[in-house]
């Protein structure tokens, strides 16, 4: 992952940003929750205040919680040296606030792995050293998922080559990564080459992310779409005006099962159905060798999540929902995996892939 | 169509009733746009009230929009006659409210059918013998949706049988006919048996109308029932949850290719991987032997509508959106058309059943 970037558009959007030092410094986050209507950066000086941040969605992304967890480590270090209790207890209340953190949401694998990680790799160290190791960890991150983004753009490009109308559920974009994006990265790539991209925009219910995130981000860079509701895609399919279809993914598994934001099987099959490939864009820290399929991956239910995005009174009162956020599909279904190494058949996964999550 | 009626459940809801006589008479309709929240009857008095209420689906779904036309013709005679004009021009002014009536919405079948089939039966007939003519074929229509609707609870229960756990996708039911509804139909049928009914609810973007309506009246017959974003729907699937699907239709053309609410095809193709029985119910006067295939048939499109059920402020303002209301599910993956006249297979359609448009 060392290409160069010169041929890179620029992000159109920053989601996140460290700014200062361990001892001083504070995460920066663009509420997402307020997309599009307000861009408000958030400034959060407490682990704790950034653990709500992800429960409620206002940072969101399997890459962007990674960094997100591992930028909040430092805070909970930090916190843990302050407090006003023996230093003897630091360790201690630092690996509850990292606990919290680990599982403040749980399906995106990056996250608890993200936390882990920075734990095991600063293991030992204490006081001031630890707070640099772990900044320092947390930045490399960054740049690690940064040039991801990139290798993922340049192999996604490849990979499209001609089919310029491409289909995109949720959001996995510059604004779930410190770079371009996963899924959107190909697409910013070839739209900055000059090509005749059109992204067909699952609106993506119950929450909209396409419709208030997608459409957003593309919008800022100048790349042609149009919006549609979720069920709208196959019979565009059907009709010849799909070359492919690009999604993110919250989880790979060992046997190359895909978590993502739930709807994402549907467009998979539908893909299937009408023999267009199906494409999944994902850094190696999204793939998880200690879960063997998708059947194992804990599905996070937000029941509620709906009303949220509708007009009060739409529902009858009490009208019993199930509102799962994620679903599988099943690896048969991918005809490719992007990742900064290329691009995989999920079905014959490499064992390197998965070298992230060893930590 | 002459099946005794004692062992079905009552409607839970009456959506349109005429009031009086073609002279005096007014149509009541339900406002579906107020549901759930608010129960209104409307009392129309003019034709081009009607129109209106088709138009921004007030009245909706093809059995009721057929009828609803039927009565309407009723008013657009009535005044015709009182208009102060020269009454040798009265049937010209008949004429053109008919056709304004017929071309309100441009998808489901039922509406210009019943409007031509009113006409063509009281041609030649003047004053209040056509307007007595026009009311009668209008109540005769009714009886025989409401007929239509009994007989499609019955054989559409036979067809489900043990498989209880149902999934639908729009408003089918008892707010677009005079009886049980169509899809709906065998579902209250099979619960007022005694089975373990529960129907999976699609939400159905944009317009909502199984969050709005399919929950608000099977929560009025006391049928279990859960609202599901649509695309969670393979999800359920996959894990075994769904037994059948079965979905109403707005034309059935005559190679058997059903026009349904927008998502419906993702429904039949999603059923079709898993191995699930999917079932479209319709009336004869759904079938429509002048249109050969579903790429025929005019898809309305509605921008708008997606951001009238969202709150404002969720789409980046002027994002491109496309909107049809309605899809084309193929002939090859519905595994029976259930009508008055029994389960069909619909690559083999009987001639008969086009019946109903041929006047």
């Amino acid at each position: 992952v060392s290409e160069p970037h010169a041929a890179l558009p620029p992000s159109p959007v920053t989601p996140l940003a460290w700014q200062g030092g361990w001892r001083d410094g504070a995460l920066a986050l663009l509420d997402q929750t307020l997309l599009p209507r307000e861009e408000r950066m958030l400034r959060r000086r407490a682990s704790a205040e950034v653990v709500t941040d992800i429960q409620r969605l206002a940072v969101r992304g399997a890459p962007l919680l990674g960094i997100a967890g591992a930028y909040a480590l430092v805070l909970a270090w930090r916190e843990a040296l302050e407090a006003p209790a023996p230093t003897s207890e630091a360790e201690a209340r630092f690996a509850a606030g990292a606990r919290s953190l680990a599982h403040a949401r749980p399906t995106a694998v990056n996250l608890p792995w993200a936390v882990a990680s920075a734990l095991a790799r600063t293991r030992g160290l204490g006081g001031a050293e630890r707070g640099e190791a772990l900044l320092a960890h947390a930045r490399a991150l960054e740049a690690q998922e940064r040039a991801a983004c990139a290798a993922i753009a340049r192999h996604g490009a490849d990979l499209l080559g001609t089919r310029t109308r491409v289909l995109t559920h949720c959001n996995a974009g510059a604004l779930v990564t410190p770079g371009l994006g996963t899924a959107l990265a190909p697409l910013y790539l070839l739209h900055h080459r000059g090509a005749p991209v059109h992204v067909w925009v699952d609106e993506t219910r119950p929450l909209l992310q396409g419709l208030r995130l997608t459409a957003y981000e593309l919008g800022k860079a100048g790349v042609a779409h149009t919006v549609i509701a979720d069920d709208v895609a196959p019979g565009l399919m059907r009709q010849g005006l799909v070359d492919a279809a690009i999604v993110g993914a919250d989880r790979v598994c060992r046997n190359g099962d895909v978590v993502n934001k739930v709807g994402t099987y549907a467009v998979a099959l539908a893909c299937r159905a009408h023999d267009i490939p199906f494409y999944v864009a994902a850094p190696r820290t999204t793939f998880d060798a200690a879960t063997a399929r998708g059947a194992d991956v804990p599905i996070e239910e937000r029941r509620g999540d709906a009303a949220r995005y509708l007009l009060a009174g739409t529902a009858p009162p009490g009208a019993p929902t199930f509102e799962p956020a994620f679903d599988v599909t099943p690896a048969a279904l991918v005809t490719a995996l992007v990742t900064e190494a290329g691009a995989l058949d999920p079905l014959r996964l490499p064992s390197s892939i998965f070298g992230a999550s060893r930590g």
